[in-house]
């Protein structure tokens, strides 16, 4: 990517009603300076522009309103603009291509952001924050992914990397007077400091596995005999918080289909099949598939409405041993609660009773931490690889120091941590490449 | 719809890398202004602001943009804001929740337009023209929606309003002196005046089939027996106007799918199965059917490899005497063209050979006249619709100079047909029915 040329592109999604055109780089301003009605040569930054946009043979292709930002306070850090025309297709593609006659190029996905990295308006992991943000489809990744972009993982990272600098350099000054034999650093110390450093990397580490079940939401499977009101009960609980959702024109149904939010966090729920006991082989077949699927649960709902025999009992049990398992008693409307297991819960899915409760203790069983505004999860693979790996280089100078390993050596492994904990951030060298694989993930636009 | 109410809605479509929501109206700088961590209290019109939106509980929900727009200097003429976020769905609701939460209502569909319409930003032709633009697909219609927007069809109206005024004060000029015998009037001049208005009313009224083919695409039909090639040309004339559209990502092929551009305008292909003899009673069935759609078509393109029978070629000219037949001799590659059609167009679909001749005579066949900036040309039904109606007072007008009928009498029409045209701009009195029934088909946000 040449970030010498000014690039452009639509930065919403075709089809509203209106669409915004970005455009950035040293000649943003000029170049829609041609394209526009009034002159933007004097435009102060941040001022909106109203005029119209004309092409070559000067017909009018739109009214729009053009934002001015200049350098460095734009979002890319560069001179940019921004178009705010009709949400035509054809007046985004004839203002886009007005633009590249004049100069621009199209931009590559994640772009915008990138020259935003590049340019230091933020870190790589608070660019990848801006993907996750937009990607953000409950309040928990929300939560996480503002976290990332306000720098809370960057800040965490660098107090690492201050404390690993701060052993090195004492090992250090242990070398540069090694032949006096003097011993400036209390190993004891060290080690006390590196097993700090190793504890808040492994708990980084760990919170990978929030962070994923997060962003993919937490597998829920409801089993059951026939007719004991799977259906009801999982309509009801979808059925709860598709209001503000459905103010969004254009949010289809599908996207929010089998996933409903408790407390901020999504919770996807796994379709199967209804178990019943069956001499039918081909009927067995299918049962057995549900309990396969249930493997992708982590949490079950096991909904009941009489009394199960012993059998049935020991084999929902064993087949959900590694499980989180909520014993549901459905019908209380009509029929007494069993009273079998006293820690059930007792709802009737038809009339909604009691579906709260089951919601806590579905939350509840979730783990999931609650997410305040400052907290730091690792939502990230390539932040999680680096993290297991600077884990691995700090066991290393634990090993050492414990084995009494000389200082040059520790430094070594000392330096690898530093250097694998700055890839997060890209505050070192950072290769074309994990630029590429990072910025080539984001859309157009962005 | 109330318009003393602040309205907000979001106004691109969901799924981009940004998000902009519209509020709209007295309290839309306040409003926005107790979600959003600066102050907008004296924020001057078109100017940008950068901070976050924050809720009740000061969490921060987005970096945003604002842009603030004071009345009249907005769209609606209200004041106005715009809040640009971060385009996820997340985001999206919550910040619309907030603005709820804090006195704004879910704006209607239109309403925006509508609220501009009724503080007199635009009349309702213009406002029509809107919707038009937005929804203009190519360039054709996009200058028609363009030319209204600008108002070029209002003051076309409003001249044939003052010929009609002029018309009515002169009748009625010689009705307040009937009692003295006085003849102002000169009937003669009248009547021409009168047919000069309905001949331009007449020529509006027949644009509308113009209007027409260019909204919706003209039917092309490409007929041929199998293995002539149909396929092959068909994708070589899809195939031209593809790379403008899929610069902008998200755009999907089906959109584009069987329509493509020429010179502007928008042909639309007729899928049609291929034509050969047969005895099969059921293939006969599907020729059949083959020659039933043709009739949705305005122009037929008949591809030949070889020369058709005598009887093949009389079908084919029977079967499509009121349309436009274009024959195409395929495969000038492969074989000499037979000669036999001295006006049909020699091509190669497999090499792009002569394609362009072929669409200049698909076009030169549409009969669409070249649209110019300032043309004004019927769209919208009710437009239609009206001028219908005002060509029927205005007939009355005329038989009745013809028969010499009484200055009151037609004064009567007269101010029918003045009334009937002023419908089309919203002039007079406009029922709250008629524009909830134009803006409901607007997309939420515009």
């Amino acid at each position: 990517m040449n970030v010498e040329t000014t690039i452009c592109a639509l930065a919403t999604a075709p089809g509203g009603a209106i669409g915004i055109i970005r455009v950035s780089g040293a000649d943003a301003i000029t170049i829609t300076d041609k394209i526009f009605s009034k002159s933007l040569s004097a435009a102060k930054s941040q001022t909106v522009h109203y005029g119209e946009i004309k092409d070559a043979d000067g017909n009018t292709i739109d009214d729009v309103l053009v934002s001015v930002f200049r350098a460095p306070h734009s979002y890319t850090g560069e001179d940019s603009t921004e178009i705010s025309c009709h949400g035509s297709r054809y007046i985004l593609s004839k203002v886009i291509e007005l633009l590249i006659l004049n100069g621009c190029r199209q931009a590559m996905p994640g772009e915008y952001t990138q020259r935003a990295f590049l340019n230091g308006k933020m870190d790589l992991s608070q660019a990848e924050a801006v993907a996750d943000l937009i990607a953000a489809s409950n309040q928990a990744t929300h939560k996480i992914a503002m976290s990332q972009l306000r720098g809370n993982f960057s800040n965490e990272l660098a107090e690492l990397r201050n404390q690993l600098l701060k052993i090195t350099s004492m090992l250090e000054l242990e070398l540069d007077f090694s032949d006096q034999d003097v011993n400036f650093a209390d190993r004891n110390q060290l080690l006390i400091l590196a097993n700090q450093i190793d504890n808040r990397i492994t708990t980084l580490t760990h919170s990978f596995e929030t962070g994923k079940a997060l962003k993919e939401g937490i597998p829920v499977a409801i089993i059951g005999k026939t007719n004991v009101g799977k259906s009801t009960l999982l309509n009801r609980l979808l059925g709860e918080d598709k209001a503000i959702v459905s103010n969004i024109h254009g949010t289809t149904r599908d996207v929010i289909e089998d996933t409903t939010q408790i407390n901020g966090v999504t919770f996807r729920f796994i379709d199967t099949a209804g178990l019943r006991h069956t001499d039918d082989e081909i009927e067995q077949l299918g049962i057995e598939r549900t309990y396969r699927k249930l493997d992708e649960a982590t949490i079950i709902l096991w909904l009941i409405d009489s009394a199960p025999t012993t059998e049935e009992k020991e084999e929902i049990k064993s087949k959900t041993a590694d499980k989180k398992l909520i014993i549901v008693e459905n019908k209380i409307d009509k029929e007494q609660p069993s009273g079998l297991y006293p820690d059930s819960i007792k709802i009737s899915a038809k009339f909604g009773t009691n579906i709260d409760t089951l919601e806590s203790a579905i939350y509840k069983a979730s783990d999931i931490p609650e997410i305040n505004a400052n907290d730091v999860i690792v939502t990230n693979a390539r932040h999680y690889d680096a993290l297991k790996r600077s884990h691995e280089s700090i066991s290393r100078v634990i090993e050492g120091l414990n084995i009494g390993l000389s200082g040059d050596l520790l430094s070594e492994d000392l330096r690898d941590c530093i250097h694998i904990l700055a890839e997060i951030v890209g505050g070192e060298v950072t290769t074309d490449e994990v630029l590429g694989n990072i910025f080539s993930h984001f859309c157009i636009g962005k």
